[in-house]
C-alpha cells in the first residue's frame, strides 16, 4: 500500500521574534494571555501593528493556516486508513512530527496555546506518548531526505497545470510519496525547492491563487478518488459477476 | 448552469441562552471580552461547565464548525465562479445568508467577533453593502423552499452509500440544486428533513462519522470533479479532433 507523507512547507508559524517582544501590541496581547512574550506565538491578527519592524511582513504570523490544514489532515481517510503521516515545517526550519491518532482541538485559541506547550516542552503530551514533537533547525531538503521519498510533489501555482494531483499520481509508481503544500498566504516558497531530492514534480491546481485550505482539500480528495478506483478496478476483476448478465449482442460477426 | 446552494443545517451557532447568562464561566469570558453575556456566543471552549444546564450539551456551542465550513466554501472554485450561495441554519431557526463575495476572517476569535456584531446589527457591514445576513424564525423547510430547489440532498451518515455524491449528481437533471450539510458534531439533524420540498435524497460519503469540515470539501470536490468532466466532455464534443484518426472499424456492417 502506498504511504504518504504530507508536508506543510515554510509555513508561517513562530514565536513572536525577540525584534517584536517589546512593542506595545505584544505587551498588551501577553498581558492579557498571562504569557511572557517569548512563550507567544506571533499571529498577524494581533501583532500586525509591530510587522513593520520584520521582513517578510505580509505573510508571516498565520498559524490558523497550519491549524485548517491540520484538521482536513487529521480527519482525511487516508488517515484514518493509516496510509498518511503530517509534518509542518516552519519559515525557521522547525519541524512538527504529527502523530495521526492525534485529536487537535478544533477550538482555534486552544490549539495556539497547545502549540505555544510544544515550543516549551518540545513533545505534548508527555514523551511516552508523543503525538506531537518538535525539532529545531531540520530544512525540508533534510526533512524529505529523512522520509526516504519514492516521489515528492510540490503543489505550486507556477506549476503543471492539471486538474487533478490523482492524474499525475495515477502515474506513479513509488511507494512513499511526499507532497509538498505551502504553509502561507502569498508568495512562494522560500525553501530551494530545487534541491529536494529526488527531483520534485511540480504541480498546480488551477491559475488562481487558492487558500491553503483549499489546496490540502482538493489534493486530498484527489488522492482518496485516485485510490477508490484503484481499489475498485482491482475488486472488479476479482469478482466473478453476482447475477447472470444478458448476453451482449455480438459486435462483430 | 446549474446552481448550487449550500446550507449548513441545524448548526450549533447561537446567543449564550438566557438561562445560563449568569453562570460564573459566562460573566469571567464576558469580562474579559469586554462584552455583556447576551451579547456573546455560545462556545463549547469557553462555557462547557454551565452546560449542564442546557439541553443537547453534547453538541452545543459550536461556532468553529461554522468558520470551518465558511472558509471553505467561499474559496471553492463554485463560489468563485459565482455558481454557489451558501446559508447558515442554526438551531434556532436563524438563517445567515452569506454573499459570495464576502471575505471572512480566517482568524477564530474575529470570526466570532463578526458573528457577533451581525446578531447585534442583522447585517454587516451595512444595509447597502449586504455580506451577511441575518434573518430569524426561517426553518429549514421554510428556507429550502424559498430557494426553489429543484433538486435537494442531505448529506447523512445513514444515507446510501456513495463514494461521491457526483455519482448522483450525474443523473440529476436540475438547474437548482440544494445541498444540505449538518453543521453539528454529534447526533442528527434537528430539523424534520422529511418535510422540505422537493423530497431530499440521502447521501452518504461513508459509514464513519466524518468531521463537517471533511462533509463540506469531499462534496465541494466531487461537485467540482464531476462538472469539470461534464465541461470536458462538452468541449470534447464541440472540438474538431485536432489530427486525423484512423478510421473507426465500422461495428455492423
Amino acid at each position: 500500500m502506498r504511504q504518504y507523507y504530507f508536508i506543510l512547507a515554510d509555513s508561517e508559524l513562530e514565536i513572536i521574534p525577540k525584534e517584536i517582544q517589546s512593542e506595545r501590541c505584544v505587551l498588551n496581547n501577553a498581558r492579557a494571555r498571562g504569557k511572557a512574550p517569548d512563550k507567544i506565538l506571533l499571529d498577524a491578527s494581533h501583532h500586525h501593528p509591530a510587522f513593520r519592524r520584520l521582513g517578510g511582513s505580509d505573510r508571516r504570523g498565520r498559524p490558523d493556516i497550519t491549524h485548517f490544514f491540520l484538521m482536513l489532515c487529521l480527519d482525511s481517510d487516508l488517515s484514518v486508513q493509516g496510509r498518511l503521516r503530517v509534518f509542518v515545517h516552519t519559515r525557521n526550519d522547525d519541524v512538527i512530527a504529527v502523530n495521526s491518532e492525534t485529536r487537535l482541538p478544533p477550538n482555534y485559541p486552544r490549539f495556539i496555546g497547545l502549540i505555544e506547550t510544544l515550543y516549551e516542552k518540545e513533545v505534548v503530551p508527555s514523551a511516552e506518548n508523543a503525538l506531537l514533537e518538535l525539532r529545531h533547525g531540520v530544512s525540508l531538503e533534510a526533512l524529505v531526505a529523512a522520509l526516504k521519498a519514492d516521489e515528492v510533489y510540490v503543489l505550486d501555482v507556477d506549476g503543471e497545470k492539471s486538474h487533478t494531483v490523482a492524474e499525475m499520481l495515477s502515474e506513479s509508481k513509488g511507494e512513499r510519496v511526499v507532497v509538498i503544500i505551502g504553509g502561507f498566504s502569498k508568495g512562494s516558497y522560500k525553501s530551494d525547492i530545487s534541491r529536494l531530492k529526488p527531483k520534485p514534480i511540480h504541480c498546480s491546481l488551477g491559475d488562481r491563487m487558492m487558500k491553503v485550505w483549499t489546496v490540502t482539500s482538493k489534493t486530498l480528495c484527489s488522492i482518496e478518488m485516485s485510490e477508490n478506483q484503484a481499489v475498485e478496478a482491482v475488486t472488479k476483476k476479482a469478482k466473478a459477476p453476482s447475477k447472470p448478465r444478458r448476453a451482449r449482442k455480438k459486435k462483430e460477426e
